[in-house]
């Protein structure tokens, strides 16, 4: 018999209830496993994942099959696909993982106050951590993975297309927490594809969830960034910004446009807009842009650098802010490095800037004043990313200003308190 | 003529969106102002407050007349009143925050890269800070003093009882930022008393707010913990517990004890619940118990405690979890260590424990496994404060797992965001 509507909105919401009260119980053991316990999960998650190749395999057939049915192609299916050496790749991610240093238990700072108490900052488990993405299986083990290494729990709510696949893996998970004693429930995968499970999650069901990260594309996080009860660790968009200034280097600022660009051009950290200083353009401008357009780069410009390089096509106004996602630049003349932060502060999305110039007071001044999430001097955009910070895995990049800012590794899915020793001390009147 | 409610809320949507966005504007100004403008600025708010007693004292008499004819009497009206001593004291409280440590700019942590990057994560400040508050008209500057201080921009929204005294007091702030050529509007008091102000405050005002402090008594902290859409420094009650262990110095545990619940019976650090280690009832409860009796303090106890105790007074269940503000305890047998974790989880409210012991391994599961903002080891609770921490002055207590935990500092009131500093470095593809 088929439910009311009503009646499969009141068990999503109770269902989705009881998820976040496991998790939260069961984020109290995770939060005091120790090290080698949370450290041993994660080899055994990834032992059974290997073990559990062919049926991983089995279960992500049929969601491609399905994803077929309904006409789900391109890139999305792309990214949906498992073979033997990305499950490789999951297992392997997840040993990784296991070998990153613990944060839960750090001594963030300690100092005495005259009175003899002794004041620690010691790093904590944040709690529990909803995540919710799309079509990329490998999240589930990675996003598990990062959460219970800082001790926390987890609820996955992966997309629909890939249940199967998230379920298989999601097996391997939950064996392995219960191989060495942790409970199952300190990582769960919601296991409905029903949209108001989402909605739910983001209500932070009545106070068990205490941060979310959205892992998809902007209509997702857009969504998640607008309904959300709770704090989010994301970002909208990455409308990241290169200044040449009138002091650069010019083959270092080819080279690191060009890079920037063009390494990849569908990651968060890819430039998407060239500013180039008006007091060298008659020397940087050509060679820039003709830079770019060799790499196969469609430059759209504004009216100033197009008097110097006519093959530049036509910026419009939408140009500027926009995350292309593609091989697509915007350029434009600004008047030196308060031009540029004039016009990052307009049209950036506070993820990443990089100023490329020789002048130290120049860089200084960009790198006080430019109020993003990371900014940079000499350097490619594409560093933006916590594995090249040398934080070992992100799972996710953060525009927010609260908690976590930029790449979210482990210490950033970390909170804190504070630990005072005394010897007997009361407070004077 | 007077408005409708229609065009009453929308006025006060409008003026509200209108702080909003001047408060964003000005956030850039004071976020780069030099620490020597910003320190100039609070003692010329200092100064002007000073110059300005007899118009501030003036507006206050006005506020308790209008009080008065309302009905307002009793503590509220007692946080109320200024006078010639408190009015000096607020400027000394602003002067004493100049005096602290900018914390803008501090290189949190630098490391290098194998690749030669240099990565340095650096505190910037978190924007624009709502502080809602109730009728201590002190606030006011306090809390302008410390949001300026971290380089933010601050909008006030005080009790409607005192609105002429903020007023007052507000016209020194302005001037003062002026004089020494920062925007007036990086303060703000919000001119009117309607709640809707409040209402629009906890939508974010569009993005323009990043995160609300409420001052004042549980149904404001409420309020604004349900209502807001952006992120809130609060806690909702101090229920502090002390866990008197067998292994404790009794005559240590005396002293901390009585300290701890009847220093001050009103402020959040004070103890609400008593944990006595079963194992040493015999030896502990009376004298503990009579202690806080000759102290003036009512005893709710259990059944247990009574047994030893007849003096006590029998705890209902309501009792746990009670923040009393009062010289009322509730004290309780439990079974060690691990009762004492499982009372406080179940009862607490995640602001300040401690556990009074000379087991020195009893102690260490104690602070490791209690999951509050502040946990004390032979201490009193009541140096749960940003100035007993050496924090130089605090703007509340947070019991929150985000950004901010524990007393709310300068450094609480920064973000940070990663400097990359490079020599041309591209990322490899």
């Amino acid at each position: 018999m088929a439910l009311a509507d009503s009646e499969t909105a009141m068990d999503v919401a109770s269902l989705m209830q009881d998820i976040g009260d496991r998790a939260r119980e069961a984020s109290r053991a995770i939060a005091l496993a120790s090290t080698d316990t949370k450290n041993a999960a994660l080899q055994q998650i990834a032992a059974n994942i290997r073990a559990r190749t062919a049926d991983i395999l089995a279960a992500n057939a049929r969601d491609l099959e399905g994803m077929k049915q309904r006409g789900v192609t391109g890139s999305y299916q792309e990214r949906a696909t498992l073979n033997a050496a990305r499950v490789e790749a999951i297992a392997g991610a997840c040993e990784d993982i296991a070998k990153l240093t613990d944060p839960v238990g750090d001594e963030i700072a300690r100092w005495q106050r005259p009175n003899g108490l002794d004041i620690a900052r010691v790093r904590t488990p944040l709690g529990v951590i909803g995540i919710i993405y799309e079509s990329r299986p490998n999240v589930t083990v990675d996003a598990a993975a990062l959460a219970m290494k800082a001790g926390n729990a987890a609820i996955l709510r992966g997309g629909s297309d890939t249940i199967a696949t998230n379920q298989a893996l999601y097996v391997a998970i939950a064996e392995g927490l219960e191989a060495v004693g942790l409970p199952a429930d300190a990582v769960q995968l919601v296991p409905v594809t029903d949209r108001a499970a989402v909605g739910a999650l983001l209500t932070g069901l009545n106070g068990t969830v205490d941060v979310i990260v959205p892992r998809g594309g902007k209509s997702l996080v857009g969504r998640v960034q607008d309904e959300a009860r709770v704090p989010v660790f994301s970002h909208l968009e990455g409308i990241c910004h290169i200044y040449v200034d009138g002091a650069a280097d010019l083959t270092m600022a080819r080279d690191i446009v060009v890079n920037a660009k063009m390494r990849r051009t569908s990651i968060c950290g890819a430039a998407e807009t060239l500013l180039i200083d008006r007091a060298k353009a008659d020397t940087f401008a050509a060679p820039l842009v003709t830079a770019l357009q060799e790499a196969g780069c469609e430059v759209r410009a504004d009216e100033a650098v197009r008097a110097l390089v006519p093959s530049a096509k036509p910026a419009t106004g939408d140009d500027w802010g926009t995350e292309f996602l593609d091989a697509i630049i915007a350029v434009k003349l600004v008047d030196g490095v308060q031009g540029a932060l004039d016009h990052i502060a307009r049209y950036g999305s506070s993820h990443t800037e990089s100023i490329i110039t020789d002048d130290a007071a120049v860089a200084a001044q960009f790198l006080n004043q430019c109020d993003s999430a990371i900014v940079m001097h000499n350097a490619s955009t594409q560093f933006a990313d916590g594995g090249e910070f040398g934080m070992g895995a992100e799972i996710g990049i953060a525009t927010g200003r609260m908690h976590a800012r930029g790449p979210v590794g482990l210490e950033q899915l970390t909170s804190f308190h504070y630990v005072v020793r005394g010897t007997g001390q009361t407070r004077p009147a």
